[in-house]
C-alpha cells in the first residue's frame, strides 16, 4: 500500500543486491519511517523475535527470505568445509554428499527461525515450505529454489490478501445499503493491516477495498497494549490511506457496542485450528465475547496460510507466546522529536505479558479467507478446502 | 493506609490551619508522592476536574470540604457586600438576608464542584448533603456546619469501606479454603483502592481485610488505560500494603479467565442505578461479560453513597464523561528521574476518550455494600436499605 503517495511492501529484495533483504522497522512508526537491510540468518532471526517485522504473514514471508539467506550462508559453509577436506569425499559423491549436508544445515536454520515467535503458524508453515522445495532439487538449483519460493510464498501472501478484501468487501458493502449510505464503523484490534501481511493485509483489506470502491467506511482503532500496533500501525496506515480512523484505548470497545457504534468487527489471525478457533492478539477475546453480548457479527480475515490443519481445540492446544514484561512496564512514544520509552508501573511490581489469546468458534461469525467467506467451524472450513478432506 | 509505613489518608485538614486541605496529587504517582495545599472553591474545582484526586468516594469527600472553602469564601464575600451597602439592609433582617445570600452563593458553587465530572454520583450527593446541611443553620454557624458535614462525609466514606472489607473477606475466605490455602487470584479494574475513597477502598478493602488476616491473596492489576490508574495507584498501594500483585494490559484479563488464573473478580463503582447496573470505569464491562462466560463471580464493591435512588436504567441513562483525547494520545510516565509525556499515536490521527461504561446488573454475582453482599437487583439492594423503599 501505499507510504506518503509511494506504493511499498513490507518486505522485498534491495535493488541491484541479491544478497540483502529489505524490511521496513515497524518499532519505530508512526514516528520514524526506516528501512532496513537484512543480510544473514541471524539478522532475520533478530527481526522477528524484536519485532521489527511481525503480523502473521509479513513473519512468514520474513521466514521464508531467511531461509534463502541460510542458503546462501550454507553455501558459503560448504564452500570452506570442502576446502578443508576436498580429499575426503570422492568425486562422484560430492553433489549428493553437499546437497544432503546442505539440507541439515536448512533444517538447523529453520529450527532457529521457528524459535523466534511460537505463536504464529506462518513461521513454522513457510520454513517447512522452503524446506520441502530445496529437497526436490539438485545442489546447483536450492540457492535459486529458495529464491524462488521466497517470493512465491510473498507474491502469494499478497494476492490472498487481496483476495480476502474481494471477498470481505461484500459484508461492508451490506452494511452500508442497510445504513443508506452512512458510514460503516468497524471495530478491529491489533495490526492485521498490510504491515502484517507482505501488502493490503487480511483485517483490513475488505476496508481498503471499501475504501477505493467509495464505501463510506470509519474505523475504531483499538490501541491494543502493550506494544500498541493498533495506535501506532493500523492507524498509521489507514492514515497513509486516507481511511477515516478514530485510536480508542482497548477498553472501549464494549461500551461503544452497547451504544450502536460499532455495526462490525473484522480482526485477523495468528493460528486458526482446523475447527474455528481463531488465536489473536492478546485482547481479541474480550471483544469478541462483547460482540456476541450486543449481537455484533464478528468476522476474523485470514489467509489458509494460518490454519492449523492438525489442532482441533485452540484454548487448550495453542501455544501462547509470554513476552518480557518491560512491553507492560515500559511504553514507547515520540517526546520533543525523540522516540523516548517510559516507566508507567511503580519500578518494583510485577507484570505478565501473554501475548495471544484464543477466540472460541462459538463466538465467530464468519471467516474471510481467500477463497470465501466460510462459518468458523470444521465443516465451514472444509467447504472451502475440501482438499483437506481426509 | 499505609505510604512508607506512615498512615495517611487521600484528604484532610492542614494541622494548625484551618482554611487549607490537603490531598496526595495522584497524578504524579507512582513515581512522586506530592501533598497539595487546596485553598479556594477554584482549587477544588481544578484537582477534581484534572483528577489530582479522582475516584468515587475520594470525589465526594472533596467536593464536601470544597463546599466548606466555598463556605470561607461566601463569608469574605458577604462581608465585602454588606460594607457597600451597609444601609439598605435594615438591621432587624440582616441576619435572614445574609443566609438567604449565603444559601445562593453556595448552590452557586456546588454546580461548579459538579460540573467538574459528570458521571461520578458521590459529588452531587456530597455537594446536596452540604447545602442541606446549612440550610437548616443560622448564618453564624453555617461555616462550622460545612466543616463538621465535611469532615462527617470524609468520616463515614473511610468507615463504610472498612465496612465493606469486613462483609467482602468472607468472600475470599471461602475461595481460600476451597484452594487449601492456594493463594486467591482476585482480578480488579481501575483503582477502587484507598486513593479512591478517603481511606480502605472498595474493591481493594476485602483484600486488605484478607492479606491483614493471613490469607493469601494475589492481584491482577488491570492496567487501565487510557489514565492508567491500576498500573500507577493500585500497583502502588498495594505494593506499600505489601499485598502481592501483578500489573497486565487490559486486554489480558480474558485469556486470564479462560485458564483458570482468575478466581474472583471485583471492582468498585462509581454510579449504581437503584436496579444494580453498574457504571465503572471504560473496560469493565468487557471484564464482566468475559467473567460470565467463564463462569468466575463479577463482584462490585460499594458503599451506598455511589447508589442514584432516581436511575433505573444504567446503560440508558448514567450520562458517560468524554475526557479530552490527550489523554489516549498521550501517556506519561518516569524517563531519566523525570515524569515525561510521550505520544502514542500519529500526530494526525483522531481518538476518543470515554471515561465510563456500564454493566448491566445481568452480569453481576452480587453487590458489597456497608451494610452486607446483596443480588444486583432492586430487591437485592432494597433488602439492605429497606428505608428506601416507597
Amino acid at each position: 500500500m501505499n507510504v506518503d503517495g509511494t506504493h511499498y511492501r513490507t518486505i522485498w529484495l534491495k535493488e541491484g543486491d541479491e544478497r540483502t533483504v529489505q524490511i521496513i522497522d515497524q518499532r519505530n512508526l508512526p514516528h520514524e519511517f526506516i528501512i532496513e537491510d537484512l543480510k544473514t540468518t541471524k539478522d532475520v532471526a533478530r527481526a522477528i523475535k524484536e519485532m521489527r517485522v511481525r503480523g502473521a504473514g509479513l513473519i512468514g514471508a520474513t521466514a521464508a527470505y531467511g531461509m534463502y539467506l541460510a542458503a546462501l550462508e550454507s553455501r558459503e559453509e560448504l564452500r570452506w568445509l570442502i576446502k578443508q577436506k576436498d580429499s575426503a569425499v570422492p568425486k562422484e559423491q560430492f553433489d549428493s554428499y553437499c546437497s544432503s549436508e546442505f539440507d541439515i544445515m536448512m533444517k538447523n536454520a529453520g529450527d532457529v527461525l521457528i524459535r523466534t515467535r511460537p505463536t504464529a503458524v506462518n513461521l513454522e508453515w513457510a520454513v517447512n515450505r522452503q524446506i520441502e522445495a530445496m529437497k526436490g532439487t539438485g545442489y546447483d538449483s536450492k540457492i535459486s529454489t529458495a529464491l524462488k519460493t521466497a517470493i512465491e510464498i510473498a507474491d502469494e501472501d499478497a494476492e490472498y490478501c487481496r483476495s480476502i478484501g474481494e471477498h470481505g468487501v461484500n459484508l461492508l458493502e451490506d452494511i452500508s445499503n442497510r445504513k443508506g449510505g452512512k458510514p460503516v464503523n468497524i471495530l478491529t484490534h491489533c495490526n492485521a493491516g498490510w504491515l502484517a501481511f507482505v501488502d493490503y493485509g487480511s483485517a483490513t483489506s475488505p476496508i481498503y477495498a471499501a475504501h477505493n470502491q467509495g464505501i463510506d467506511v470509519h474505523v475504531w482503532v483499538d490501541e491494543t497494549r502493550p506494544s500498541n500496533q493498533g495506535a501506532r500501525l493500523t492507524a498509521w496506515e489507514l492514515g497513509q490511506h486516507g481511511v477515516p480512523h478514530t485510536v480508542i484505548a482497548d477498553n472501549a470497545g464494549g461500551h461503544l457496542m452497547q451504544h450502536e457504534e460499532v455495526d462490525i468487527m473484522i480482526v485477523g489471525s495468528d493460528r486458526t485450528t482446523y475447527t474455528g478457533d481463531v488465536c489473536n492478539k492478546i485482547g481479541t477475546y474480550l471483544k469478541a465475547v462483547a460482540a456476541k453480548d450486543n449481537n455484533i457479527p464478528f468476522y476474523v480475515a485470514l489467509p489458509s496460510s494460518t490454519i492449523d490443519w492438525k489442532m482441533r481445540d485452540g484454548v487448550k492446544e495453542i501455544p501462547i507466546e509470554e513476552r518480557g514484561g518491560e512491553e507492560v512496564k515500559y511504553i514507547q512514544g515520540l517526546h520533543d522529536g525523540n522516540i523516548k520509552q517510559v516507566l508507567l508501573t511503580p519500578e518494583t511490581s510485577s507484570v505478565t505479558n501473554y501475548s495471544f489469546d484464543v477466540t472460541p468458534s462459538r463466538l465467530v461469525t464468519g471467516i474471510i479467507t481467500e477463497r470465501g467467506i466460510c462459518e468458523a467451524s470444521e465443516d465451514g472450513i472444509l467447504s472451502m478446502y475440501p482438499e483437506r478432506r481426509k
